[in-house]
């Protein structure tokens, strides 16, 4: 089924009947951009990234639009966002999604501080929405108010693990070439039906490929195909690789894209994504010591334990923390040794905070406290330790995870509080 | 790379040169086939399963065969094998393997009890190990040991969520066409790349299918094709549907599958397929109480805490715990407020175990007992609770994992021991 434009009451216009921006509308779309701090100034060679997200998701089985469903606690699109703003060469990023998720949209750019974002409305298909992203980076329209880049990026916002060495791939062979596409090889084999559903001949595997994102396009090459393609393209077309083979008679450079450029389409790849993040973020852990000896000592053995498991451990009295902090550790583990207090844990909290990392993920902090069984009244100590719960439920308002580890020694009992 | 069979000293043969078993070779395997309980007498309308599993898992990025990775430590040929078991119907699954894994595969054929599995050896290639499947279940073969089918099921290993009403679909459509498969819409457009690695077309998304499995055939046409075909399609081709086109002129029937039916190919897969098998056995929750006075309060406050977060909540006082273990319930609550000794909880162990529920996925069990802060000694009593950490020892060994929740109140105070 197909959605007329809210309100679509503009004039009937010459040309392709373009539904997502049209007429007396256009002007008012275009003015009603919202930029959050793109650079100016940067005209030679520039290069755009255009992300159409104003997709349903029906095939997902969920209610959330795809790119809007959250993979631990955090919604799709963001990471995907996340992954392009990492790449400094990319001046301007136009998300196009849709008028009733548009203040979703901004509360995603403000919560998460994505920087160099603007926004515009989605068309009521996924080739109208990438034209309204061209049309904000184009000069011939009105209002327009980014600058044309040399080159387009045109990606999905459900491609959430794009790297930055496909990115220049693409762009690279989208200047020599005027269209690049990231591609991979089939899984399936892929058959033809016949009208009564029997098959009517099935495709040799090996010389066919899946076309992926993401593609780059010089500005002015996919521009004037979408200027000058069918309605019935815009319609039900999905491929701009094959507009601009089509109209602009350019054929695209295939560049091999890795396994990690997949889109998130069914409810099995949310998953998949959440366990891929969470591995990552998972794999870094720092120790902090409350003392130099004992970092020598228990740090040592601690480092020990944990490498087995873990591929980057870091243990430190605490000098450096800022700098690993700065490195993007998510997981930190507080051993106080000398004393029962909260002090070094507080202090680790502080500047996590500071270093606004747990706005893109949740930062886990393990503090450590020691208990002698024989010689300390258990329930008047344990109250003082459990005051860390106090600590917690502060901490998880802003996406620390803080959990207190007691150990109970000479019988040894962990109890997690 | 193609590898000839281990030992292929065979005499040369006429016709179409079949590597996976030649000459006297074919002999040998045919009377080593492993038969594991497989049901005789069963030759109308017989319907049998091919699996092939002789792959190496390239696409993997691990050296581990992606039929045999572990998910949730069994290995994912297990959840196939279970899938295909539940159908009653299924007379004889014919699993092929390399020689190098036939001793991995005999041994997870008997740690997880599988039935009505016979073993062959895997050719080369997909189609050739296909082919040592469908020689095993045909009587012109020496030593054949399997009776012959009417319709015979191809599946992959590596697609664990196979459900009986697609399995039954391909099979009725089988016997009324011939030849069935399943297939799904594509995910990505389908291109055409030239010598130069540039487009030279895009395929109309809309007019395709990805072929999936399972598919089924009159053993007969799909036998045919078989021995037809020429080394060429033994050694690069994958999709039965067209050798049963191209041999025995047959055009399948297309079932449109679920997208369950997707096959485990990239490390993403797997976590996915851990994913979904974690909610599924993860939603159903078994509460064991005490007495039958607190199945009433305490048990009914606890199912309506549980029900906000979980599907199938069931609380007992123990009377038809046989029932609800038969019904596949993987997690259990034990909830002791009369005693702070362990019977109950010891009784629901021993239950677990008898059924071996725990032989296809672990049973969580969770034993709570209470402990009240003010008038009994804390280390007394927690001493005596903690024996519950070597009853764990002991059934983690027999895939249960158990953990106590103790309950320390006036100060509610949770200690996970």
């Amino acid at each position: 089924m197909e959605l007329g434009p809210p309100g679509g009451s503009g004039p009937a216009e010459p040309g392709p009947r373009l539904r997502g921006l049209r007429g007396a509308d256009a002007a008012a779309s275009a003015s009603s951009l919202s930029r959050f701090g793109a650079e100016a100034g940067c005209r030679a060679s520039a290069v755009a990234a255009v992300l159409p997200a104003g997709g349903s998701g029906e095939r997902m089985g969920v209610p959330t639009p795809k790119q809007f469903c959250p993979i631990l606690e955090r919604p799709l699109i963001s990471y995907t966002l996340q992954a392009l703003e990492r790449v400094s060469w990319i001046k301007d990023i136009i998300v196009a999604v849709t008028r009733e998720n548009m203040e979703t949209m901004k509360g995603i750019i403000q919560r998460y501080q994505h920087k160099r974002i603007s926004l515009v409305e989605a068309g009521v298909t996924r080739h109208r929405s990438i034209f309204n992203g061209l049309k904000a980076l184009a000069e011939d329209q009105p209002n327009c108010r980014l600058s044309k880049p040399e080159v387009v990026i045109i990606h999905d916002a459900v491609r959430p693990f794009v790297e930055e060495d496909v990115l220049l791939k693409v762009v690279t062979a989208a200047q020599e070439h005027g269209a690049s596409g990231a591609i991979r090889p089939l899984v399936s084999t892929v058959i033809s039906p016949s009208a009564d559903s029997c098959l009517d001949h099935s495709l040799e595997r090996a010389r066919y490929r899946a076309s992926e994102m993401p593609q780059a396009f010089l500005f002015d090459v996919i521009y004037d195909a979408y200027q000058q393609c069918s309605d019935y393209d815009l319609e039900f077309g999905t491929e701009c690789l094959h507009l601009a083979l089509k109209y602009s008679h350019i054929k695209a450079k295939l560049v091999e894209g890795s396994p990690d450029l997949w889109k998130v389409t069914y409810k099995r790849d949310l998953y998949a994504a959440e366990s891929i993040i969470k591995e990552r973020i998972s794999q870094k852990v720092c120790v902090v010591m409350d003392t130099k000896e004992d970092e020598e000592h228990v740090g040592h053995c601690l480092e020990e334990m944990l490498k087995t498991e873990l591929n980057h451990v870091k243990v430190t009295s605490g000098q450096d923390l800022q700098q690993i902090i700065l490195e993007q550790c998510y997981n930190f583990v507080c051993v106080n040794v000398m004393t029962s207090d909260f002090e070094e844990t507080q202090r680790l909290l502080n500047m996590v905070e500071e270093s606004n990392l747990s706005i893109l993920y949740p930062v886990v902090v393990i503090s450590v406290h020691f208990l002698d069984y024989e010689s300390v009244p258990l329930g008047q100590k344990m109250e003082k330790v459990m005051q860390i719960r106090e600590f917690a439920k502060e901490a998880k308002k802003r996406n620390i995870l803080l959990s207190g580890l007691l150990i109970y020694f000479p019988q040894i009992f962990f109890s997690l509080l």
